[in-house]
């Protein structure tokens, strides 16, 4: 067995089953120990971040980490930005990166960089294999950093005579064991429970607060207190739908977002943070609460879930809160925009779905139009680095074989990743895309709209302006291997989701804005 | 007069004439500056590693640095390999990032990074603006970094609340001067003279050497010395064809270009350093010649074409070279391969053609075949993170009105950066990309046939094929507004080429190579 061997026989008895790829010389002994010890499934990817994004996506589903195969400090540098979101997301990832021969890095051969540097720049933990004898230990260690405090970026480089050099008998088995979420003092449960009471409170869930059994927590702690439960703008991953109870999302903008944080006396904090302003504006503040508004109950590497439980025993809160079933939204007519294609989507959306969305200007009014749709998943692009949902959607329908995953992308945002449509293809994914087309940057214009500049200059227009030429996506989805149509109302929109949701494997559904 | 304004203005005073962005929210007052201080053409890219692409082609072209206007540390880390390949080539760039206001930081707002982490993996120069008042100043420095040396990457950081903040009168514009290239010693020139004697020897030339003028000084010294002209593997920017004195290139695999140098007793290299192989193969050298073979005779950061002068006056070099004016190849007939497209392109490329060349394997024959062609620019993949040659066209194109770029493109590399067909066609630039279609990463087959292994598993031959689906390139082109055309016999190859050549803006061809 040679190390690079022993590297996937440790990833495999450490429950690790996927790696999304995109090798190249280096990384080739360990592509060969993929045939020569089997159980660890290869994805390629035609870009690095169509890798860290799928495995951001699978991470987010599983709550285990896909490994990353990557090409030396370009291949790391290639996927950094979807790494950025899933660090911010709090996804277990495991990078795997090869790095030249020890003996011939010295030389500073052409693809040569500052590795640890690139990698640091995304993960919590990075390390350098030493010998092919502990590469096993190394990559154990890996993993648990990656599963370490709810999940971390984790990266193991190594070296490619390392890869081939002989490993010797595998360990024993004895796997580091991660860092568990760190438990809440009672303390703190009691200073919430009793900043809990009384009229105008809110409780901001995030992490295992937004999953099933921290929803069902929190409704009870809401129909015990009549506490508003809100979550942040950006979530790695919420429960949705059906008899769960709802929640309430902090707008983008910081003024609406103080809007709705203003009816509050209280806001206590369980599986997130003090929440921040996307973006500084003058004269807003950086924080969306006031410090003495704010009570903290568990960050997102503290124990959410058992604090939850705690903070509902103290409050005797036993009964479940009263969903109100509402009804879909009626089924838009005529040409489309964000509010009839969000509303097409939720009324179309199949349960258990899981409903990546990077829409952003595009989708605004999806999450309301949502609300009563059946169970599902809701994922978001989480560290504002564009670019993530094709990726991501990849990587959820590789993790949740027999979800339809529906990828709602805006265009711009689409077209930084569209090489994530092949790999779609290639594994015969169930992923429906759907492109919101409005042609723009339409933050942008929503920026300069809100900074009063009524006429900008051309210069300006143009930064903003995805048309002249327009991105013809059905082309671009078909020339990706991806079935593909264009349509321009909400009928032939709801026929082709219809159809492309009926449908085994992928499909692409460009819906032109008006 | 804001910083943003002053930012401009400064670029503006100092020959800074294109900008290629791809700006979010913290970078909008540079983008209304753009208009407000007309002098800076915006060029909106897709992805940012097609805006730093452009500007690796650009600096290429025109020896001076075009801006790219990024947003954040997550746009900056997506355009990082171009500005490692940018790095590679010495080609002169100005980064200026948009930075999160100075007040908001702190708060760590989602798309926060180490800004200067990312920054320093593939820059020189890394600096951020501290006021507005001094920002032409900074931009100055940034921009004298940037030239010296032969050329630099340098990146500017700008705080949002800087680029808003007054900045007063612009200073005069007594701009830092770029440190020049280093001169060379004469005691160096003189032992490289001596080194030249007797037979059997190579000048090795990059850099400078590879210019028209390095060109000329250095077939007087072959016709003095008789010593071959040799450049490596990858070089930045090579003058070829018509008069200019022929030069041989290094072959990639260590035990092929070993095989070259072995026939030389010495080897001077001018404007690059000692040839390293490109990976470490084991049994193999990290440098392709021995510490006896080699000669220093400058480095790409110190004075090539002076050194080459004086080494052409200390030879008594007077005489011109005879250039041996051979044929262009056959045109060739049938089925499409590596040799009849490289044939094809060859034939009938213009003359002042800029040849941007990230073929790789499906092109290796395109250097020997273009000996004979009419007088073009030769760029290549400098520091192997692929994905280049779309961005460099397209930046190469912006540089030279009037000279018409072939992007000659392998499928696996190409796809890493299609969205650069759209600033192609937005701008309806004169690049036409050929695609040479060998629906694999044939490097990597390369790679297991050199190892012996005759059988690769499943997941090997996977990880390195492209097809299953195959990239349909007409529609990916076409999709991204370029006209498009799928091609799979020589004569077609030659009727399409003949017609895009003429055009005007841009065309695609896909050779379908069997």
């Amino acid at each position: 067995m040679n190390g690079a061997e022993a590297l996937v026989a440790a990833a495999i008895e450490r429950g690790i089953e996927v790696v999304f790829a995109n090798p190249g010389t280096t990384e080739m002994p360990m592509v060969l120990a993929l045939d020569a010890v089997p159980g660890l499934k290869g994805i390629l990817t035609l870009h690095e971040n169509v890798a860290t994004g799928a495995a951001d996506g699978y991470g987010r589903m599983r709550g285990k980490p896909a490994m990353c195969l990557l090409h030396l400090g370009p291949g790391l540098a290639n996927g950094l930005t979807n790494l950025h979101n899933a660090r911010r997301a709090g996804t277990p990832i495991l990078n795997v990166v090869g790095e030249h021969a020890t003996w011939h890095v010295g030389a500073d051969p052409l693809l040569a960089s500052d590795l640890e540097g690139a990698a640091r720049w995304a993960s919590q933990h990075v390390a350098r294999a030493a010998c092919a004898g502990s590469i096993g230990r190394d990559l154990g260690t890996a993993i648990a950093a990656a599963l370490s405090r709810g999940g971390q970026i984790a990266t193991l480089i190594v070296p490619h005579d390392i890869q081939i050099a002989a490993a010797g008998k595998l360990e024993a088995g004895r796997s580091e064991a991660p860092n568990p979420r760190k438990p809440v003092a009672h303390e703190t449960v009691g200073n919430a429970a009793k900043a809990l009471k009384g009229g105008g409170r809110a409780l901001l869930l995030g992490a295992e607060g937004l999953s099933e059994a921290g929803l069902r927590l929190a409704g009870r702690i809401a129909a015990a207190t009549g506490a508003d439960l809100i979550c942040d703008t950006f979530f790695a991953r919420l429960e949705r739908g059906g008899d769960l109870p709802r929640v309430k999302k902090i707008p983008y903008f910081p003024d609406q977002a103080l809007e709705l944080t203003r009816r509050y006396e209280r806001v206590v904090i369980a599986g997130t943070r003090r929440p921040v302003a996307f973006f500084g504006y003058p004269g807003m503040p950086s924080h969306m609460t006031t410090e003495e508004q704010t009570v903290p109950l568990s960050s997102a590497n503290e124990d959410t879930l058992g604090a939850l439980a705690a903070l509902a025993d103290e409050l005797g809160a036993m009964r479940d809160v009263d969903v109100q079933q509402g009804a879909l939204p009626p089924m838009p007519k005529g040409a489309l925009n964000a509010l009839s294609v969000s509303a097409v989507i939720a009324r179309l959306q199949p349960e258990r779905a899981i409903v990546m969305d990077e829409a952003l200007t595009v989708g605004i009014p999806y999450f309301e139009l949502s609300q009563n749709a059946a169970r599902f998943t809701h994922l978001m692009l989480t560290g504002g680095a564009i670019g993530q949902g094709p990726g991501a959607a990849t990587g959820a329908a590789v993790a949740c074989p027999g979800r339809r995953v529906i990828n709602w992308q805006s265009d711009g945002c689409g077209a930084y990743s569209v090489q994530a449509l092949w790999t779609q293809a290639r594994e015969n994914l169930d992923v429906v895309t759907v492109i919101g087309s409005n042609r723009s940057y339409n933050i942008l214009n929503v920026e300069l709209m809100r900074a009063a500049v009524t006429a900008p200059g051309p210069q300006t227009r143009a930064m903003a302006s995805l048309g002249d030429p327009h991105l013809d996506w059905a082309k671009i989805g078909e020339g990706f291997g991806v079935p593909s149509v264009t349509v321009d109302t909400a009928a032939a929109l709801a026929r082709e989701l219809e159809l492309a949701l009926a449908a085994k494997g992928p499909r692409l559904i460009e819906a032109v804005m008006s």
